[in-house]
């Protein structure tokens, strides 16, 4: 475990600063990159902890973690509540799934300014409709107007107050069953007005149309990918011969977390005990270390006068 | 899955008011009940799914979620937030672990009526300092005046705005080390200050000290214990036998999420790859059963006007 | 000042179940009745102390007080963070202005039910674009589908989960330019779609088109306005006779509050002293009067155990 | 009115880091300088307009205008959530009212870290006992510790992630009726333990404890008051004679609000009219030029595409 960080430099605003730097240089880099999703605190701090350079804040999974559905049901100061948590626990720099900006350019560029204010590293946000539907739910979903997205992107370009933040600009135009020619204009449109990368979004299940689309890009920014649907067909190597900066695991620590607590959930409730399950846990040790206890005991000695010992009346048994 | 109800009526007032008549029945009932640990809207609903009775929202738990330690580190506003979230999200009665109660009794009133106002069935406080120390640190951790604690139950009790609303009063004394009859004089004290019941808590592995307790007590008013350390010494028949009414499962989702979450990172990382760790994730169309996207579906038919059929420009391939 | 009430029954689950059913007669009440506006938990007391019968939560006031403009700018988690203050600090109802319900059906059932938890009494949604343009800003803003805005209005009423809970549309057809006939059918369009009441606006000076407007309409529904560019022209006598149900004083208290400290800063700036200005100040101790300091005084009585004397090395001098 | 500001440029990470700097730069310039209370970022912004150089955020003033009492009734968080406002809504440095730190060193430096991060550039924090009572209430209140109180202060120096972020001290020793050798003996174990500042409160009439106070003290560091109480005795002229740094206005907007809300809701509750109270009203126009709708106009045409014409049927009337 790399928890030889101290827990109160967390919050260092040089650190901050740095992080979009280190997005923009994952982003930039010639090889692939790969961020992680995360959807709370802990999430965030394991794939930091695991060795992953940047994390992914899925709206997807934050809401389905909140117990609710991705369809913009959660307004945007609680994602930005949940988003306070994971750049408060870790150093990587995290790109916030900003969905379409949560209305015009001007909530946009107030979520941009928001997200700076935290210490976040990127947005990303798409070409569709307030209130959003995922991407892998129902056929041909309206894309927003071309020219109202590309007026978004500058809006948010000119709102963040760290020079090195990323804006990403995600094409919806092939799932909402749009031509490769409409995607690759509308994404040109966007690298135009002033996206940092650009993210192009595929359902198929073969992974074609994405690297028939990084062909015809021919890397004129970053592209970025999540092959949610399509990681069989294509392995992260042909990915990277074909100019895709970065890669995205979209939503498998939520549906880990959840797999997971529904196998434990009825195992014990079947069992009414937990001896079965114990090996499908961490220890509680293992949380407090985690979570660095030991700074906080540190502190506390450093911090609090010294009390004076006390001596409980024990149990004699 | 048990998903036959919809997601409109998750906030039916008249539910909620008998969300509180649901957790005092579970803890009059002459046989052992069980809550199970929740942390998020999500978890909170795999607990019901699966069939539980009710949901324990932990401290710990929430604020390992949360990336923070469990010293209170969150403050009341935060774990009202999530805790919203767990209520919404369900219909089984909810016990909120309440700390200390975030303060004095002027603190614990008003996170009683705000509970109530959120439909939660009851609150658990401990008779510790503010803010708290998870019991499993240390040793001999300082406990409240006995008078202090009773005034601030009696304050709950006396601010609840629904009925059947419970204050649990959670006894650390054998966890700090104090004797038996230490714990005992302490539970009666709260018991008569108005506590709905009591939870003997002890961290021994042998479970000697709870069962005990339990046969003191006999039955004044129910009991509440977390065999999180010694759940292997004891069987639950031996708990239903010595007359304690419920018991918590008391942070296995978060643990098992934990667990899950770094065993995925670190297989995903290694192998830049997801197809190996499939088996271990919910396929994405669950997490859309399971949150109810038919419902939206079928609201979005009865309530949006019917739009005119699109024709979007296919790709060709 | 009518602060014979106590404090902690401010939250009364009874009393919130309540405030739906006052707002209902307050708004089938065949007399002229009257909502003043408030902003933040402060303003809404002193409205109920005053004798007030309701409370308008004015989304441009709470806006303003938080120091952003009216243009959906704070989202809907924000509105109801302010809502609960205001729904906490009192007794008498809140009819919030819910804006165009923060996007779709879907969000506005969402924060139909959260105004419920609050115990919010009614909730007010216009027939505009999320997100919207204050009213009195530009001209000929574009207004919703009516079949879409009816949808939003059904799917309110059947989320509502207090009976009595009251949904209000509010048109914009006169405020943006259409006719009084146009006005008119949207009206009727939404009261059959369950809207419990209308609220028609109208920016013109002389207040004629609301006169017309409610002989045409002749009291199929409760008629709210709010006649902040026409109230010199017409006075509420007129209003009653012509069947208005309720008058709405929209943001008198947030111009009030402005006016009064802007003036108290700059002439404490200029002066460099406070004296000038005390007689535009409360005293500090009606402060701790009207928010009921003596009720925790009294609790710190009855729940605190009595402390040891303490006698501090008092100054000499 | 200085309104000359880009609404875009509020949110500046440089103005916030400077923001400190400007707060540190006040407290040490040797001439006296004032800050203005507010409570919300519209309170916060007209302070900043009228052309104070700082902002107080004080902590009675925030409560009470939620609704609550000065008493920690509302948490850490929700402190945060309004003082965020404050400082998105101006570029002057705000001074947090930190009360007694919302526990121990832990939440303390918790706190002083999301401060950093909201570009707040000082927080001043007061030695006594968690949850606190305001000063002007009841006599004698117990003290923190000294030592204790001394951690807390360095655990909020140590976390500081921006340099110039200033804590200040605050002695309520002689408020609570110590001696003046325990007020200067605990200022100056706060000095070394790191506060960049004392702030020594008096509740007296004639001032006199506090002049004494600054003569023993003679500029070991800067100083600090709030003369609600004394404001009458001592002119400001003496203050700085006395070489006190910096004099806070402590609650004045939050008494001119209440008291104007009060006049105009009895003038219109008593009439049914708002003809009567229009003078002490700002105009809505004003509303509209000082929180900077042009800037939104402008955005909009700068963002936006241009927008088909719209004739909609106008009413003949």
């Amino acid at each position: 475990m790399r928890n030889d960080n101290h827990h109160s430099d967390h919050h260092d605003n040089q650190a901050a600063a740095s992080k979009a730097a280190m997005m923009r240089a994952l982003l930039l880099s010639p090889s692939l990159g790969f961020l992680m999703e995360a959807h709370n605190g802990l999430s965030a701090r394991i794939v930091e902890d695991v060795g992953f350079s940047g994390i992914w804040a899925s709206g997807f999974s934050i809401s389905t973690a909140l117990g609710v559905r991705d369809s913009n049901e959660v307004s945007a100061g609680e994602v930005l509540d949940t988003v306070a948590y994971m750049a408060d626990a870790t150093h990587i720099p995290i790109m916030v799934d900003g969905d379409t900006g949560y209305g015009n350019f001007n909530n946009a560029r107030r979520f941009v300014r928001q997200l700076c204010r935290l210490g976040v590293a990127a947005v990303c946000i798409e070409d569709k409709l307030f209130p959003k539907t995922n991407s892998f739910l129902g056929e041909c979903q309206p894309l927003a107007d071309t020219d109202e997205f590309c007026g978004k992107i500058t809006a948010c370009k000119d709102s963040q107050t760290d020079d090195d933040f990323c804006v990403v600009a995600r094409v919806e135009a092939l799932v909402s069953g749009y031509s490769l020619g409409e995607a690759l204009d509308r994404a040109e449109a966007y690298r135009r007005a002033g996206a940092d990368a650009v993210f192009i979004h595929s359902k198929r299940k073969d992974g074609k149309e994405v690297l028939a689309f990084a062909k015809e890009w021919g890397r004129r920014c970053p592209l970025v990918i999540t092959p949610t649907t399509y990681h069989r067909a294509v392995g992260v190597d042909s990915f990277e011969r074909a100019g895709i900066s970065t890669l995205i695991w979209a939503n498998q620590n939520m549906r880990a977390s959840m797999h997971a607590m529904r196998e434990v959930c009825e195992e014990v409730f079947r069992n009414r005990r937990v001896s079965d399950v114990e090996q499908a846990l961490v220890p509680v040790k293992e949380v407090f270390d985690f979570l660095d206890y030991d700074e906080l005991d540190d502190a506390s000695r450093r911090y609090l006068p010294a009390e004076p010992t006390r001596a409980p009346r024990r149990n004699a048994s």
